[in-house]
């Protein structure tokens, strides 16, 4: 192989196996059932684009360590117990059309779990024993967790502004991008210049993956979301396409006055949300939205400059590519 | 003031009030109205035994470091974001006989709150860039989430053995006082042998207090505890004064029933629960568990030999002292 163009997840396969590894090995506890549980969630899915940025970005600077694996399993993993307390907030059913925890288990045993996971996610973090990252890891889960809890306080309004918006999906997803990027330049032994830029890599590919989440829960249905469109709406989440459409494209009172009853949760009949849906669809909304995250893609790239090596350069922006070009 | 009993507290009076400015920092958050419910909860109580613990433990061995303040902090909100995490899950509406976040919040925003305490006692222990106090503070937290996790999966079985409900306690409250010791001692320079001690130091005196704890839930009633006695039994938590009661002093089958059905959720009528707890009383069940609780003092003080300077070893018996003498 010599073309430039590598598969990023061929390249990284040694490395992702021993991720992997990791993750299956912090997942065990003394209970079979639980244990059976975590392993199916902690190994069922997802592109573990988290891992391969920490590992992207420890190898971007000529000094691999074998340190940025438990780092790397690390952010896997607190993306993963993060996940299990939103679908325990959001009394979520499905996930990646997969039965939640939720529908085996009490609330306070998915709790408990998901705390298991932050605590095996931090074991792993401080195992390269360096006491930055360790900082990155801690601020970046009261990162993640400002921005829940501002879902949860102030997702609702449907006139918030656009920072508003930005800040909590920063803290939802962002966060997490951008900490992975900075603990893997921080262990390939970047300068605070280089570590800098691609901490803002990881944000802004954070950012425009959110974007596109939100754009998704919209466009598609649930033969690829694995529920019914309009997610977001109806558990009284506000996102970028539901703001442009609201504020552009919305001539009709009354549709306005529809989205807020599902946002309020005072309108729980899907074919009203299908309804709305269908009209955020065909209004240019969704495409506006792609532009904002387009937006957010393009700043991305800019900051990749400061990655030398053009292999390394070119395995950043497949993750990239990776981020947007999606369907779930 | 010469002679060797000057009062733990007053010794510590300096260290304990930055502790206190450090929590109080740490439970600012965005929102005035959560802002103003976090500071009540960790402004609101208890009395400072797990920072108190550290921060002896960091002077036992003379090397002294402002490093141990913000770990103290962090042991605290840990045990702080615990218990809010317990309540949510026990669905608990009062804590030392003020009302609980689940009165005033959703499940969801407390979970969050929990979580966002947990970060911030993370970015509390990863300050003084120690490695070691980062690795001893992550596992604490694993084996306090083990202990909840067994409390909330085996903890109804009334013929579960005396290992089961010591590995429960361990997890639940002995773990983290340990972890303080451990912390403390790393950070005053301890030898590995002097850390390893007063860790054990910690350990038997926090199995002490979870035993002692067991017991006043069913000596007490609601003037002291802020909730009408028997609550773990109601809860579906067998404790060693119940297992002692029913291995030893419990000739009577329906007693017996009606404690499982307790245990089961299946009798909730308190009348039946005060009329088993007045039995237990009565049995001698709770003079036996005192005598639990004391192995475990006495185990603790033995490894009090390590600290060499008469004074921190008295300071250290008292905080042993306060940690089994209560009455809530």
């Amino acid at each position: 192989m010599n073309t430039i163009s590598q598969d990023v997840f061929d390249v990284m396969k040694p490395e992702l196996d021993l991720v992997e590894a990791r993750l299956l090995d912090a997942s065990k506890i003394d209970y079979p059932v639980v244990s059976d549980m975590l392993r199916a969630i902690v190994s069922g899915g997802g592109k573990r684009l988290r891992p391969v940025l920490l590992m992207l970005a420890a190898r971007a600077f000529n000094q691999w360590t074998e340190n940025a694996i438990p780092a790397a399993a690390g952010v896997e993993l607190l993306h993963t117990a993060s996940l299990i307390h939103d679908d325990s907030i959001d009394k979520a059913a499905l996930r990646r059309g997969n039965p939640t925890l939720n529908t085996e288990l009490s609330t306070g045993a998915v709790i408990l779990i998901g705390d298991y996971l932050f605590a095996q996610s931090a074991i792993l973090a401080a195992e390269p024993q360096n006491p930055r990252v360790m900082v990155i890891f801690a601020e970046t889960l009261a990162e993640i967790c400002r921005g829940q809890i501002r879902e949860t306080l102030e997702a609702h309004d449907l006139d918030q502004s656009r920072e508003t918006y930005e800040s909590r999906i920063y803290g939802k997803t962002a966060a997490l991008f951008a900490g992975a990027a900075e603990m893997g330049a921080v262990l390939g032994g970047g300068t605070d210049e280089e570590v800098e830029e691609l901490r803002h890599f990881g944000a802004e590919l954070g950012m425009a993956f959110q974007v596109i989440d939100d754009i998704l829960d919209l466009r598609e249905g649930t033969e690829t979301l694995g529920k019914p469109a309009g997610n977001d709406l109806k558990q009284g989440v506000v996102t970028v396409p539901v703001m442009i459409f609201a504020e552009q494209y919305n001539g009709r009172r009354e549709t306005r006055e529809t989205i807020e009853g599902i946002l309020a949760g005072e309108i729980t009949d899907q074919s009203v949300v299908d309804q709305v849906v269908e009209q955020i669809r065909q209004s240019g909304a969704l495409q506006d939205a792609g532009k904002v995250a387009e937006e957010y893609t393009d700043a991305a790239r800019t900051r990749l400059q400061a990655v030398k090596d053009p292999l390394i350069r070119d395995l950043f922006a497949q993750v990239l590519d990776l981020a947007v070009i999606r369907t779930t």
